[in-house]
């Protein structure tokens, strides 16, 4: 039998780089018609780093998630990095974060990555909301910073405008209250080089191979990707679904990654053409790769819109392909 | 309470490189005495790809592990991906290994990569027991593949020839007889950029620093992360077994990650001088990073050195800095 996993999240945070991008601005660059990403990719401005770090990103929006949560660095018993981007091959992502803070250095709590690509956060809140029901953690942060910028190419119009950059932070804690209901991913590996960069890993290693714009930056299929997940999302949310004791007219919020336009209108054809409760902010973030779900609960929690009781589903498509999701009742307590 | 966590490990593999690189031809290449890398490093061969990739080597060695299972990619209800080194920035590393089954193309079992740096094997095989002991999962592989050469710089003789390139896969299953007797990790922090690849990431990314060997490969103060784990391994020891009914004198295998040599003495140090229970293959592989410890414990179980019933320590340490041990009761039923 499955156990119970509760938590309660007592704190979020977040981090938006100072620089913040409008779509006539990328327009004008590439000549493009004005309004064209507002109508074809569904995103009027982005954040993009200028001298920022994805450490220093996860850094802010952790100390933003501790103050929430009343908290110090030495309440954590965990740091869970969830991201796909990072600042070095070596060493990982979460370790930096928590030497960032000069508090931690007395501190000896495990840091560990988890990389899902865009569903990372989904995946990283399974384990921590399982994590908490031992005997060893009482709060663990996960963090979700992403830099995408680095790796767009203007010759890509779509992907180019598309992304943006951002961190946010999530403390999870052991309660009573709040429960992850169900979780699910699947990965079903039709396309799973259909979103990809190309250039910086082992296979085209940057020793062998110069930086070339194209080869170093995102390479997105989005119609084949979109066929992709058409083919199988109304499968998974079945299946999703029936292990659970709620239905999908009763989830009060739909926090989705915010893949792309046409990805936000194939969610509002999956709940039954409802939109008004699935969380839309592409269009103020774009896509910001794994810190779109954690950004879009933050900003929802920040601002009054999930309340205390209310059953929200994480749902997110992530290169591979994975569908990802997480019901859970929110608590703060 | 934390609740026991049962598992057998059903089947194991590898694959090594074709390439074997001896200590003499790269003592020749770079001008160094005879006997240089046997006397200072503690390594003899170690192996090297040509032309394979973390992909098809992660591959190759899952195959083995799935014979020596008797079971075919569709018995796998998941794949964790255990490695810090990847072929691509974006997708990550375990749907990659799926999508090469083409008998997975029906599959849709879900795909997630764990970073711990060089104990990521230990993290995953925690979390994956973890996951057994739940309805949906009956046989996760874990995949351990790194290609840690194409980041080493000539100019740092020590590391050119420590590490090696490798990839082991096991198959946990869900079993009433072995056992996750202990897990703990712990992050210090201290020496966070002791063991560092600067290139290649948001930090200094390609768009920005052209590839130069010093930057984009292993850079391992060795003396000084000695001294950081000498100071905190003892403690470690302690906290580790005062939650086990196990002494450390009782464990029958130390599967260590095989660091250096200096890395090796200090645990026979740790061990009170004992090092015949030590699994040390340093000198035949070198450091192949989290493919490690996973490539240790598949060749002594292969070779009939753990035998079923063994209590088993793995060990390690990571860039981080993180110690990370897992205590198992080995079974292969």
């Amino acid at each position: 039998m499955n156990m119970p996993k509760n938590f309660s999240i007592k704190g979020v945070g977040k981090y938006l780089p100072k620089n913040c991008l409008e779509s006539h601005e990328i327009e004008a660059e590439l000549g493009l018609p004005s309004q064209w990403y507002a109508q074809r990719v569904g995103v009027e401005t982005r954040y993009r780093v200028t001298d920022e770090t994805c450490t220093q990103m996860g850094v802010e929006a952790l100390r933003e998630a501790l103050s929430d949560a009343q908290m110090e660095i030495s309440d954590l018993d965990g740091i869970i990095a969830a991201s796909a981007t990072f600042d070095y091959v070596i060493p990982n992502r979460s370790t930096l974060i928590k030497e960032a803070f000069f508090e931690a250095e007395t501190l000896d709590f495990p840091c560990f990555d988890i990389n899902t690509v865009c569903t990372s956060f989904i995946t990283a809140l399974d384990y921590a909301s399982t994590l908490l029901q031992g005997e060893e953690y009482q709060n663990i942060a996960i963090v979700s910073s992403e830099i995408a910028s680095h790796g767009l190419s203007s010759n890509r119009p779509e992907t180019y405008g598309l992304f943006g950059d951002a961190a946010a932070a999530v403390i999870v804690s052991k309660s009573s209250t709040g429960e992850n209901l169900r979780y699910m991913q699947k990965t079903y590996s039709e396309g799973v080089r259909s979103t990809i960069i190309r250039g910086g890993g082992n296979a085209y290693h940057p020793k062998n191979n110069p930086y070339e714009m194209d080869l170093y930056s995102f390479d997105m299929a989005g119609t084949h990707l979109l066929r992709i997940v058409n083919k199988y999302i109304y499968d998974y949310m079945d299946r999703f679904f029936e292990k659970t004791s709620t239905h999908l007219s009763e989830v009060d919020w739909i926090v989705p990654h915010q893949t792309s336009l046409f990805g936000m209108n194939l969610l509002t054809k999956i709940n039954r053409g409802k939109s008004d409760n699935i969380i839309n902010q592409l269009s103020v973030y774009g896509n910001c790769v794994a810190a779109s779900i954690p950004l879009t609960l933050v900003n929802s929690i920040k601002e009054g819109v999930i309340k205390e009781g209310d059953r929200c589903l994480l749902l997110g498509t992530a290169a591979g392909v994975s569908i990802c999701g997480l019901l859970l009742n929110y608590s703060k307590s």
